[in-house]
């Protein structure tokens, strides 16, 4: 392990982004059918190749005539002429008009010979030998000239215009069915570690598998800059296959991103494949997260090394690559996804590097966008989806106080503030009820730690249960309760009958989280349970085997009564039918949704209000476990 | 014509959005595989069906230790473990922690039997007889328990939720790869008029054939929208033809949609097809474009006529249509694109009902947007690319200031403010300079409508040439000059040697449009020789055969000539020679390019002026005929 590469010789962020400017990653122009070109952008001029229209054009219905003929003409004193044809659209005159006469003519028809104007039909009328024409016109009147709208020779669109309906629309009007566009930058992904598995396989958690997040996430975000992604097959840490993976990527892509390795040796077979068979321009980023940040060239493609964590990798990705994507796709910077917020919490930092700090946004009852540092490792899968984008804090900035204004990079040009941020209690119920809700996020954070975000002012609402001795200023929007107890294995073999089995007899449980407000519920009836012996409760939690051992989910410890490897688990009853497990009842919690006093207006919050108030009986009788 | 549908009973847009949205385009959901469910629409709540990660994982390169084997270590008095293997990420461990032992482990790597810490290399070293742990941790330090990131049985993500790369991210974590999401509504756009040919086919202009805009247009705005595109065959006016087209579409598609006819016999036509076989819901409404616009039912389909012109129909499109399509894919309302700006100009208006106004967009120099009214008329193709989107005006409102905050739908959501705003002379030098600047918009107004805009302030640029008895406040970036004169068929068989041949001899001419610079400059010439002659300008234009006939582009009069229809055309001798064509000189003039005062500090301005700085030589020599 002695041997591993160092990353001493950290350059700073703007040295990375000369260093990935400097490679090219722009592909050839294509040519596309019209019908595929929206979103794409065009690679060369277009000069119109025809008149738009490419004829003299009726723009009303009425009748074509010689404008001179109509002169005096008024409603008092009609022009009677003859009428000697019909033209209509999408057919060639077979008529001329000729002095005293004229032609009825339909929008868009050709205008016949000898017609110079249009009189609209509500100024005519029809009488016995011709039609009676009640206005007088100039030449010209009510007719679009060839040319008019684009003239053949002209300058239609540029290049480096992105194509949206309105181009399609200019380009079809000028007959283009093949249109040469700018060429999407393919990128080929290669992720490292033997450890990955791909979603939809088989995993084999206890040999160490995970699913290849990496590989989805960043394709998903070349796909959003403009390029095509190409997936190739897992490499592990052996060199030959590794610089076999990389160098046929390197022939295929116009970019070579590699990227899922979380180990160093992984990492220092790469290093030495672009250094032995390419050119590596820049090796290590003072930024955080990102700092094993590899840039280079591999034959005729650019090649870039993405750090390991999932959060990590999108966020080096978001903030060096996607931009040189969408350069090389000719996309324009300014579509790049940016929204401007301010701080709702301060966030203090001081090392010394910038810091590519992953946020989450959420909005105040004003629909002003507030930004919160999120803060969970960035190992973590689940900060992917509470991190809506990044906000960069420059190495001399140790500060950044609430209400500071932040320029936020979103992850995705699509991502939105969620419409309502809830933080709390882990709870089945609850999940339900969010289905009611457009695009809530919620983050079970526990009820301790739910109250505790709250008053920060973060969150819109917490989701709390269980006791409390710190009360949060808050509006209460309703709630439920909950039957918990001991889950068991079905038929409780051990025969478990209550807590104090739980002290007394050899068994091993398991607990829920610190902040859980079941556990919280749990240790009160120790309390109690201590208190009727005489004794403290940690003389209780002391003979309990198991009660420090502490699970992340609500379902967590049935999981592993059902694994076999406690033989009870703290719980719901809820979680116990659905998993078929047994339950012995310890008591009843109410749970309760209390909202920030500064959000009640926020339609998030009202529609959370909305389904409590309309759910409730039906979702405290079905799921919370109370017999009615 | 008498027969004609009237829309009498115009309703309030309000009742149009009620009618749409009364319509079910809502399609069945589907499933898709994970790559390609980026931008998709979850259908259902994702549940976590396993543990994130699926085992307690080391989270740092190290040893694996039993945490109170190292309680009291540091730097100064390490304890000494025995070493008993090595945990590889991907890997089963084989080995066991016992007291006294630890074994090697990698970031990612599952943690071996007996171990519960992981204590970092760096505060390590090897030793001869095993490792020296030079820090003291506590149990869990460096191990992410299983389920840490997601728990099974956990909320994962919501039904609604819109799928950018971090919930791919998720998804995969989850091992999820196919992933139910909400339909695409299918969208049926049949065109109507026996005019429109198909983009790529062969156009009979003489026949008054046009290419289809708006099938193309809508359908681009259909995908924008989150909609699938299925175009249909052209459709004449028959009215058995059109029931079939129309039938066939409904029993295909989640909504049809007919547009392209400016055409009323073809609008009466779907009329009596949607009212006789299905169900007419409104008729007429009462906003400006649009009136003619139907809503209804078509078997199980929904049903909305669109008006004929290009903007016309794509305004409706956005305004009542987008919205539906949109909330039928599951997309958030919040990403119909909007853009909040001011108006650049007054504008009055009294017509009693809505309008939706077409409008541009422009950035001053602080970047902040300035909307403006798109004048021409709602037929013209070429205002569908000045147009960036839509006002809504209510009915009441007969006034907008300058500066008063207006918001804009956009067309489309990439619609950006173009880089450069460019009014002004027809110029192919000036066509081939603005390729340097990125996303510049020019419109070909003329050198006299070019001035009058500049001084109304809503351009940036202005491209000006030949006399003017009315200069305008400006800044001059530059310029060069253009050798003008007549454009004659190749060898100039009827031998024009210079302007008195045109007023003395019987020669038919094509002349540029009023508003443009060589006009100006054609009638200083005339001017000059009817002082010669001692006549006024009138007797010698009077004499001039074509002097009034005037078409559109810089291009136009030269194609006239090759066409056979005039004898000569005022025109420059770089299209002269670009089309092969005879020329016969009458003088240079000098185009600039003036900016406005307000605008020289824009990237956009700043962009021109340096492609004019550094390519003026070259272009004048190569394209302005000047012989150098």
């Amino acid at each position: 392990m002695s041997s591993r590469k160092q990353f001493r010789d950290l350059r700073p962020p703007s040295e990375a982004h000369e260093a990935i400017e400097s490679l090219d990653l722009t592909p050839e122009p294509e040519t596309v059918p019209l019908d595929e070109a929206r979103g794409r952008v065009l690679a060369d001029r277009i000069d119109a190749e025809l008149d738009v229209p490419g004829f003299d054009r009726a723009s009303v219905d009425g009748y074509a005539v010689r404008a001179r003929d109509t002169f005096g003409a008024d409603e008092a004193d009609p022009v009677v002429l003859e009428t000697v044809g019909t033209v209509h659209a999408g057919a060639e005159p077979d008529v001329a008009v000729a002095e005293g006469t004229c032609a009825e003519i339909s929008t868009g028809a050709v205008m016949p010979d000898g017609a110079d104007a249009v009189v609209m039909v509500e100024r005519t009328d029809e009488t016995g030998d011709g039609v009676a024409i009640r206005t007088s016109v100039a030449p010209g009147d009510a007719v679009m000239v060839a040319g008019t709208d684009v003239a053949a020779g002209s300058r239609a669109l540029g290049p480096g215009t992105p194509l949206t309906a309105r181009e399609i629309g200019l380009l079809s009007a000028l007959g283009v069915d093949a249109v040469p566009v700018r060429g999407k930058p393919t990128v080929g992904i290669v992720s490292t570690g033997d450890e990955l598995v791909r979603p939809g396989e088989a995993l084999n958690s206890a040999a160490g598998q995970i699913y290849d997040v990496n590989s989805y996430t960043i394709a998903a975000g070349v796909e959003e800059a403009g390029g095509e992604a190409v997936l190739y097959p897992h490499a592990g840490d052996d060199y030959d296959e590794m610089a076999r993976l990389l160098v046929e990527a390197a022939e295929e892509c116009d970019l070579v991103l590699s990227s899922g390795s979380t180990s160093a040796s992984a990492v220092d077979v790469i290093y030495r494949v672009i250094e032995e068979r390419g050119d590596l321009l820049l090796h290590g980023v003072s930024v955080k997260p990102g700092k094993p940040m590899l840039i280079g060239r591999l034959g005729d493609s650019a090649y870039v090394g993405l750090p390991g964590y999932p959060v990590s990798a999108l966020t080096i990705f978001r903030t060096f690559v996607a931009p040189a994507v969408r350069s090389a796709a000719g996309l324009p910077a300014s579509g790049t996804a940016t929204v401007d917020g301010q701080m709702a919490v301060q966030e203090r930092y001081s090392e010394g590097r910038t810091r590519l700090m992953p946020v989450g946004l959420v909005e105040d009852a004003a629909g002003d966008t507030l930004v919160y540092p999120v803060d969970k490792g960035s190992g973590a899968t689940t900060s992917l989806v509470e991190a809506d984008g990044v906000v960069e804090v420059d190495a001399d900035t140790e500060y950044l106080a609430a209400g500071e204004a932040v320029t936020v990079q979103l992850f995705s040009p699509d991502v939105r503030a969620p419409t309502l941020l809830g933080v709390g209690e882990d709870d089945p119920a609850l999940s339900r009820l969010l289905d009611g809700v457009e695009r809530p996020r919620y983050l079970d954070v526990g009820s301790r730690e739910g109250r505790r975000r709250l008053r920060d002012g973060v969150p819109d609402v917490a989701v709390v249960s269980g006791p409390t001795d710190r009360e949060v200023d808050a509006v209460d929007l309703g709630g439920w309760t909950r039957e918990w107890g001991l889950v068991v294995p079905a038929g409780n073999p051990e025969g478990i009958d209550g807590l104090a089995d739980l002290v007394d007899c050899d068994l091993r449980v398991v607990n829920r989280a610190r902040d859980s407000g079941l556990r919280a519920s749990f240790d009160a009836e120790l309390d109690a349970l201590a208190a009727e012996r005489g004794l403290d409760r940690r003389d209780l939690t002391d003979a309990v085997d198991g009660y420090d051992l502490t699970v992340k989910g609500i379902e967590s410890p049935a999981r592993k009564v059902l694994a076999g490897a406690v033989d009870a688990g703290i719980g719901l009853r809820a979680t116990a039918e659905r998993l078929d497990c047994g339950f012995v009842p310890l008591g009843v919690e109410s749970v309760r949704v209390l909202a920030n006093p500064d959000r009640t207006g926020k339609p998030g919050v009202a529609a959370l209000r909305a389904v409590l108030d309309a759910r409730l009986d039906d979702v405290t009788a079905s799921l919370a476990g109370v017999d009615s």
